[in-house]
């Protein structure tokens, strides 16, 4: 249920809403709209919410049933997209972004030479992972927390944005008083230790989806952050598993659904789907195409070094080539226009 | 193994070496390439073929070891790109080419109605199907061969080629003598009766892909076309089962794989698995970023009305929109070039 | 909808029924029952049908609507076990069947010898492929029909009934005159031509699940041969297709599955899924304990010479284990007596 | 590379080994065997390792190339069935082992009546989470902490062993303090810093598959535990994602496939993938034939009323079947004998 305010509803007339919300049972969540707009989300009801009282209260204007399993990251509760800023670059805006980084942070030295290189080709927000992105105890796992510095000092040469994962709840607080957003890595996706942790962090969360998760089970994540007053969320594709061949299948169609269903931006992550360095970029070109908002590329200056995942990182003239793509994919918006 | 011939070989250099690989146990596959050159592709082999007497024949240039489980399909047999004519329409050239039509033919009226609208939109080749898609003992099953003349009166008033599915090797000939090209569909792509009769059809045939099949199997049963000496194959990506949805999954990183290791053309036909029709234009647009020769698009002047599936059938603007996409997409081939 | 007929309804009553049902615009077929009942299954509905005409017939004890998109295939429509005989040996009873057999049909003495030693074991049914089970164009793919000599030359000897796959409608009436059970392979299960054909043969039919189809899209392949009047039908499974080994996985909750809502008999096939011939037996356990009423098993006197799949294909000894364990599942029916 | 040394090697000999497999950059693991038996597995490596100077060292009987990628929960390492106690129940030995209990913790009063009854029946330990089994922000999330009070109270006033599941690393040590045994649920399976925590627990670990994961996966989430000298790890099969059916698979092949190929204890737990309380005996049934060591079911005196998952939680009487069945399983431990 999603009870629409009138237009500038006085603080009296939303609390009044919100305890009559509790007294049935169920939990509040306003949801600002733009104009002053306000709604109520009425969550954790299992069944249909009688709204026989509800829309007689003062400043309501109407009662919205709510179809969908999640709430505040539809549509129908939120009709506008939302643009999330990561430190200024905005995230679903008219632009998409490209995320781009080695695919863990390597030495200072060699990381520094992959963030320069990217932020020359043109990427917007630097990305790597502190710690490996799959469970191989007796592989190389990751610089871990040693590379916040490395992190601030990509930032501080480069000026982009940094990115990372973040993997336990423990130190989740540790990595973003540094970074200028995180990601909840495909494996935690409903890890809901993280999960809350994430949810109280003063940066915007990056929400993978599991490779086993449905889309519906995908949203919920999101949702579960902003059940927890989280706004800035953003949502990643990056491939599932089926019956048919190892790598993940990039799931482009997710893509449409959940322009369709939610407001919340999508971005596409094709590395670890793709896994061939040389199928990169048609996939980045299809995701675009399919309307993500933006895409995370793992790249270096010298890809064969990579410390992971070599196979599935591009070199910087194949980053360059996706900037000049992006071009031809704004094409595209402006025949939606 | 690919024996490469010197440029310009007799018929009795050819014939020798054929010899050669049938004495060894195995069949040889002439495979023509563009001006005048000729390979031969030994078949039948498990393992490594010895290539010491081979190379040493008359007129043999060189023997290169193809790695993959199929030969005739692959690049490393035929480098270029091969082009499929339907009716004098080329798929897999430059321009991509939209296959259009109900999905199924509908009464006489109803499917030229269509066809008209589609071929004024700019579809350049007809499809519809004279059987049902899938096993539905107690539901409309196509009309069947009656469509034919249906097929055959589209082609006479709309000047497009038409194509249609085959289902059962003993009408599968009959339905060749009108259309001008057939489809597997996806569920008979280990018919090996169905194969076997489609090779030695006298028009294109588009192979689908099964919804379980991993890319190497599509690529083995295209291939046992090509080993009956058919060479007009189109491969058509539809969707693989996952565990996630009701729906298929689009695979569009197997278009980039069928791009990387066969010259055969790849279409899309996004329908079964996008399910809903406002979906289908941004999966046709990334499908074409992704590398597709062509799409297939099920499509009514009255979708709502539609025999089969209205669901995932498109309006006649979409199918405009899609046109218009085209254009942008064509920008990429010319970043390519 | 399933129109109850009381006790020992006159022709008359149920050709009138029939009548009334077809005026409807549906399709009525009669089921049957012990003890001279009769039920006519109202199919070709898409939605309810309205009873309070035919609830009113002479004849009729009471209309009762089936919830299922099946409804011959179904428990609701018929609650007591069927019990298919294969030349005799009952499929579905008290006592699980064992099918053993080579994969493929192998030259006529290779296959006698297994045979004779398969029916030594305990085997009650002779079973083995006449083609491949695969789509692979330079293997071994079968002795083909020719192959059907061989069959009956096992009967003679062994006094087993033979069962064997069905590929092509152009071959499976010669294949039925040989053999006293027919198999839709996997791969087949949609195969429309083929069960078309299958439903007029004079002999049981086995289908098997394709590796992609759920339950329900299994049931309704066999519903499409009862719809067809056909009634010795059985099922079989052999394992589905994930996305997480390279083999299928064998899906025992299926047959727990069939058992509620099915009344058809249900075999299990470990060979494929389990691949490895080690496993079959714990998995063949498994199978019986989950309530399959029979096993088919691949067997060979010296398996590693086996012309298909010796991997799976298990040896004498181990098929006399399997006999063993048939008497240890015998105790669950005693428990559920 | 697995070291085993000769009969009774000193303390001195080990550590001159261990030393030298450092000296070569990877890490030695003690694996302790039975009679005093003394064998070191060398990790770390990518590729092969060369024995030439270990093989010759003071104690050294001969060194063994390990073929898998997990070493220390392979069977090449350790070739012995491995029996996990919990609070004196042992897992793995001859006799299957029940876990039961309800889905999830509720009342003190109601989970103390189903643990008596349980323990009536006939079970070994009581099982039961203090969260809920996925992410669902607007539901029953589970008694959290404040549960562990009455898991005390079940093994005070049952005598039965408890067993939970941990999912934080923050709180697992807290939860540990109390119960027998934890389990790292299916969504954690790659949870790495709760898979480090719950290493260093003072009581068994029962690693669930992730419902994505390769049996591989599963099998190196254990390695993660034994890598860091945790010797107490038990495997539970729970069913895996396919794209047929909307719950989990359960894969029985995957308990023959790890008897083949690891040394630690798997149990079944069929009730997420079951889904139907009226199907769980059959495939309870069915797992003890593949080869499991126990069984994990969620009932209730009245399953009804359960507060998580009432339609796969089964009741009292249920649980006395699956108690007979054991019996019956027995059998084939006996043939196997």
């Amino acid at each position: 249920m999603l009870i629409i305010m009138r237009s500038g509803p006085t603080e009296a007339q939303c609390v009044r809403v919100e305890e009559a919300v509790q007294a049935m049972g169920y939990s509040p969540v306003r949801v600002p709209g733009a104009d002053g707009r306000m709604a109520i989300c009425v969550t954790g009801n299992r069944g249909a919410v009688d709204d026989s009282l509800l829309s007689r209260l003062p400043g309501v204007l109407r009662c919205i049933r709510v179809t969908r399993p999640y709430k505040l990251v539809s549509r129908e509760v939120h009709p506008e997209d939302t643009v999330v800023e990561i430190a200024g670059v905005p995230v679903g805006g008219e632009e998409p972004v490209v995320f781009a980084g080695p695919g863990s942070v390597e030495t200072e030295a060699r990381t520094l030479a992959v963030a320069r290189a990217a932020a020359s080709a043109g990427a917007r927000v630097f990305r790597a992972r502190l710690w490996s992105e799959s469970l191989r105890p007796y592989e190389f796992g990751g610089v871990g927390e040693e590379g916040l510095h490395t992190l601030a000092r990509v930032r501080e040469e480069t000026g982009l944005p940094v990115v990372t994962e973040i993997v336990d709840p423990r130190s989740a607080g540790q990595v973003a008083e540094i970074v200028d957003g995180v990601q909840i890595a495909a494996r935690h996706m409903e890890n809901e230790a993280l999960l809350e942790v994430a949810a109280g962090l003063d940066c915007p969360v990056i929400v993978q989806r599991g490779p086993w998760a449905t889309i519906r089970e995908w949203l919920m994540a999101a949702e579960s952050l902003l059940a927890r007053r989280k706004r800035d969320v953003i949502l990643c594709e990056r491939g599932v598993r089926t019956g048919l061949e190892r790598r993940t299948l990039l799931d482009l169609h997710s893509v449409a659904v959940v322009r369709q269903t939610s407001h919340l931006p999508v971005v596409v992550d094709p590395s670890r789907a793709v896994a061939d360095r040389g199928r990169i970029r048609p996939l980045s070109r299809a995701a675009l195409a399919a309307g993500a908002a933006g895409l995370m590329i793992e790249v270096h200056n010298r890809p064969d070094t990579a410390y992971t995942d070599p196979g599935q990182t591009v070199d910087i003239p194949t980053l360059e080539g996706i900037f000049r793509d992006l071009e031809v994919a704004s094409a595209y918006e402006r025949l939606d226009a």
